[in-house]
Order: structure tokens, then sequence, then C-alpha cells
């Protein structure tokens, strides 16, 4: 990690060096508060994904407002968020290694600890490790409901794993994980509605089945910032796992809004500056692919319609300007990530700005936490 | 940073947590040595390019092996190298900032140290922060041969930049800086040849002018591993920067090669676990575009044609497995990423084995330097 900071507290955002990750704080919190709202007295809880922030100051601030705690991806990454105290986190994700299995127990031991399994053979190697340690663990059967990518096919099979965890304490069979991943950059709005009607038509036969079984399916957790509130008002996912609401990013702008998308607001920004302006028609700025995540197409260029983020190499930005636009060499400029996730996951620390200026940084503790 | 490690100094390989960016030492070893014959005798040096990889314990092996010291992107990312006690690095890029030109002099102080300019406002912060500090500074004109990125259009432009640097002590006028990105991953050998012809015949026509108008200039630099022995043969070149030899990535393998490009292999990968296996077709590993960079598109999986690597979510990878393949959940597999460059960028470590073991584990410092 490098010793160099790009700002300090109290800096003037004019003066942050660049590239730098900035937090609109302001923004922020608008994000923060209107999902609450959005969920409060629906019977809804929210469980945030903190894979997109990567960072405790972001979770106790989602907690505060009421969710329930946060999900990670790896084991790995909810460890950083236990230490922090936040006392409940779903990994939500499947893993084949009693080691790994060993670290998740042992972090259950200090907060309330969930996992999914998609197969039997997952199932055993945690009941193996609990039953070992005699720690009590959360167990989420994932089921494919249209992503596919991780997930047990409805039906039988869902069944079959349901039963194997509960005759598998101190495992806990917690819940039914229906995320549907491949509905989230849905552009069309009805397209999202008729993905999600869908999934939650999957769940509901899938608790049903559960029932008539005689088990007991208490939480029916998923859901994205791109169709957070067709799951929220679907009566019957109970939990929803959204993530990027916070910062928002290009990807999720450039769907067409539903009614409640038009809730959340950038919030987060690489701040670069022009290094190189060649020609009249072509400036470089100073953040490319390790400052920028391309993953899902380039950044914008914030409130700058006279300047097109062409294309990146690692630590290059090439951006075509207007014929019109006063843009210089020096000049500084505010990004929007093409997806945040990964962008959080280049820096170390948050420059979270408010009224001009740098309020607080905050470290982006399970960054490159993969394990 | 993640406090958990994927492997310990002489774990057998099969243990190694995952994912892991894994380094085969045998054929990284081999690489080294191999850029280091190709050069022998030519009158080129090697200066090696430490954004590929970020690691001190790599320079250092370059060094050892007789390259002049190191090319960095970044002036924070060149201070990690000049910590580690490499002599002699060169900022590949322009800088705006005052206050970033002050640290580079504070480490030109230990070390022989050069940055590169298109504009002359560049070479005026330079001129008044070295003039301020009193220590001098290796300063290259970065030359547009073909790239269309940064770099002056060659002409008088290139003489005035010269002329000004050379009027401005302590700042050094080093040479020119003509390397072409453009070329490096053009897939046919002839293409490659022709863009290197293209940009050897600018270096040139330029060297001449600045010799005409009286100004020595020793230093062309350029290349990388797409086209360094273009360079290296041109006569006109004596300095190549290539970086990604010492790994290779897919996007370097995708070239044709050229009769020099035979020389290099596979040496970085990304070590993951089959996670989940919903259905015969799909299977789905543990490394997804936090532990690939997916920038150059998707890794191939190693040795292994009965999987196709389709697509990468945040922690996901989706392969389409071969009706054929006898692949397991909980497999292990190696990657060949995509991009090694921003892959590295994602990890803490190398974790470096040898002969079935881990011999070592090397800190990637320089990783998130975006200063």
């Amino acid at each position: 990690m490098s010793p160099w900071h790009a700002a300090q507290i109290g800096d003037p955002v004019d003066s942050i060096d660049t590239p730098a990750l900035v937090l609109d704080l302001n923004a922020f919190e608008r994000n923060l508060k209107r999902m609450a709202d959005a969920l409060k007295h629906k019977g809804v809880r929210l469980r945030a994904h903190a894979k997109s922030h990567k960072c405790p100051e972001i979770a106790k601030r989602q907690v505060a407002l009421g969710a329930v705690g946060v999900c990670c991806q790896k084991i790995s990454e909810a460890a950083v968020f236990v230490e922090a105290g936040i006392q409940d986190v779903l990994v939500t994700n499947q893993t084949m290694s009693a080691n790994k299995v060993a670290r998740l127990l042992a972090l259950a031991k200090r907060a309330r600890m969930g996992i999914l399994v998609d197969h039997l053979q997952q199932v055993a190697i945690l009941r193996q490790q609990a039953q070992s340690a005699q720690v009590p663990l959360d167990v989420y059967v994932e089921v494919n409901v249209g992503a596919n990518r991780c997930g047990a096919a409805p039906g039988e099979e869902v069944l079959r794993l349901a039963r194997d965890i509960m005759a598998s304490p101190p495992l806990r069979f917690a819940g039914l994980h229906c995320y549907h991943g491949g509905a989230q950059h849905m552009r069309l709005p009805d397209d999202r509605r008729k993905a999600i009607e869908s999934a939650s038509d999957i769940a509901r036969q899938m608790r049903d089945t559960l029932h008539e079984a005689g088990i007991p399916c208490d939480r029916i957790t998923g859901a994205g910032t791109g169709t957070f509130w067709l799951e929220r008002d679907s009566g019957i996912f109970n939990e929803v796992q959204a993530g990027s609401y916070i910062f928002m990013d290009r990807d999720y702008s450039d769907n067409q809004p539903g009614p409640e998308d038009l809730l959340f607001e950038h919030a987060l920004f690489v701040r670069t500056t022009v290094m190189s302006h060649p020609t009249a028609e072509r400036a470089i700025v100073d953040a490319g692919l390790k400052a920028s995540s391309v993953d899902s197409g380039m950044p914008v260029v914030w409130q700058r319609p006279d300047l097109k983020f062409l294309k990146a190499s690692d630590e290059h930005g090439v951006l075509q300007v207007a014929a019109s636009s006063t843009l210089k060499l020096g000049d500084a400029l505010m990004l929007v990530p093409g997806h945040c996730d990964p962008t959080v996951n280049l820096y170390d620390e948050l420059v979270c700005v408010r009224d001009g200026h740098v309020e607080a940084l905050w470290p982006i503790s399970a960054r490159g936490a993969l394990l």
C-alpha cells in the first residue's frame, strides 16, 4: 500500500491530488436515507451488499439507518466487517474450502454469519466443520431464479438441500437466496419487471414446496440496486441486498429508470487531471483503467458534455474534446465510474468531501480481500 | 489490506488458497534470461517497465541481469522502487502537479530520476521546482510516434521543448521517449513491423533535427513486449521498456508471433477453484473480475481445452464445460489473465512457486500507487 494520501482532512476539494476516489457525502447521505425510506413499513429489510464499498464506515451508517447487517462476497471480506463490529454478515457465495469454512466459523463465534450452498458437497464441508467446532451457522440455499450463474435448479434439488441442512445441526436452514444478477442492468424497466416477476414466482413456488414438506422458510433474500423495489413489492422477498445505491455508477444510470430508480444520485467520483493535451480534439487524463474499472464500459466526465472519455490504458484516459470546449491542460475533472464495485477495489481510501472541503478519509479496509 | 494470506512458504501448490496470484519461478526466470540474452551485445539496454509487476523483488532481479533500472507510470509508484534501492527510475508520464514534482525531486536526491514532457507548461512546473530544490532531473520529450495518446507532434514542437529543457538547469534534456503503445497488440507481425518502422523513422528524424540544432540526444527509449526486437534492431532506439515479458498474458499470446515473440512463456497465473457446478455445461470459479482483470478480454483456463471462461462478474467466473470434460466441483484451475498489469494490481502479494511448492511470497509493494 502506497504511503501517499491524495488529501488530508480539511483540505479544499481543489487541492485533492489525482487520481483520487471521492465520495460526495451530501449525495451519499441522501442515497442512504432514500433507501431506508423506500423500505420503511414494507416488511422488507435491507442487508446492504458490502462488496460495493468494502468500507466499515459505510456499513456502520447503513446499519444505523436500519440495515440488519451486510452481505459480503468473500469470507476474508466478511472478516473485515466482523472485526469492525457488524453483527450480522451473509456471505452470498459458495465455498468448497474447509480452510475457509473454519475461518467462517471462527467469525460465527463473534457475529451471526451465513453462507450459501447449491450442492450437497458444500453442505457436507460446512457440516463437518460446524460439528467439529460446535458453532451454529446460517445456511441458505441459492436458487437459480434466472441469472444462470450459481444456484440449484428450482425443484427437488432445492428441497433436498434444505432437508440436508435441517438434518445437519448446528447448521441452520436460514432461507432461500434468490438473487437475479442478470436483471440488474436490463435497460428497460419492463424487462426488469418481467425478470423479477419470474424470479418471484420461482421463489414463491420453492417456499411453498418447502412449507408443504414441513420445512419453515422464513427468509427470501435477493435483489440489487436495479430491481430492489420490484422484490420489495413482490410479496415474497423479505430482504433486499442492494449495494450500489449508495454510489450509483454509469452502468446503473444507463438503465431507463423505473419509478424507484429515480431515487439515487451519483455520489462516487474519480477525480482526475488533464496531464497532456496534445491536440485540440484530444486530452489525456491521469486516470486509466487502474483508476476506474472499465469492465462495464468507460466512465463519463461528470457534467461535461463537451468531453467524451473514449478509452483507457493502464494509467491514461483519452478524452475527445468538442470544438467548443474551454478545457485546459491541468484542469481537474470528475469521472463517474462505469462500475463502482471494482473501481472502489482499486483504492485504499475514500476521500469524503462536503461543501468544498475534505471532511473525512475512510479506509477501504476490505480492498483486495479475495479469499 | 486483508491480513489473510493465500499460502505460506513451503506449502505444496495444491494447498494454495484461492483465488491467488501465482508466479511460476522457473518460467519467470527463463523469461528474465531470455530478454537479457536478446539484448546482449546489441547496444540496447533494458529499462524494464515496473507497472507490470509493481514488485521490488522482481525489479532487483531485472537489474541483476543487466537492466539499467525501471520505468514507472506514477511518481508514487517510483517512490516504492527508490525505497527498495533501485537507482535509476524513469516515470514514463507527464504531470501538471507541482506537489507531485516536489515529491519526484525528493526522490531525485536518492536516485537518478526522469520524467516526460509534451508541453512547455510541464517544463515550467519542473523548472520552478527543480530550481527551487536545486536538484537535477532527467527530462525526456515524449514524441507521438503513432499511438495518438500523449506526446508532442513530430516537428518544431519537439525542438522547442528540448531547447526549453536545455535552457532550464538543473533540468537535463535526457532524450526522446518514443513508445508506440498502439503497436504492441497488433495481431500480425507485419503490422507491428510497419508501425515500428514508422516510429523509428520519426525518432530518427527528430534526433537528426536536434543534432542539427546543436542539441545532443543520446537516448531514444520506448518499446514494449510486443515489439521490443523491432526497436532493438532499428538502429535508432537504444533503450527498451518491455514489462509484460516476465509474465506474458493472454492478450500478448494472442499476437501472431514474430521471430522474437517466441521467447516468452506464461509465468503468471490466477489459481482458482470450482465453487459451484450447477449444470453439466456450466461451472463457476471463485475468480471474477476482481481477481483477473477483463479490460483486455477474459482469461483462459491453462491447459484445459475442455473449459472456456465465458464471463466474469465481481467474484464469479463462468466456465463453459465441454461434454467430454471430467471437471469436478472443488477442482483447482489455473487461469492465464487477459491483461497482466491490472491483474497484478488487484493483489497484495505474489505466491511464487517452484517444483510443486511455495518458495516465496513477494509483496506487490506498489499496488494501488496511483498518485
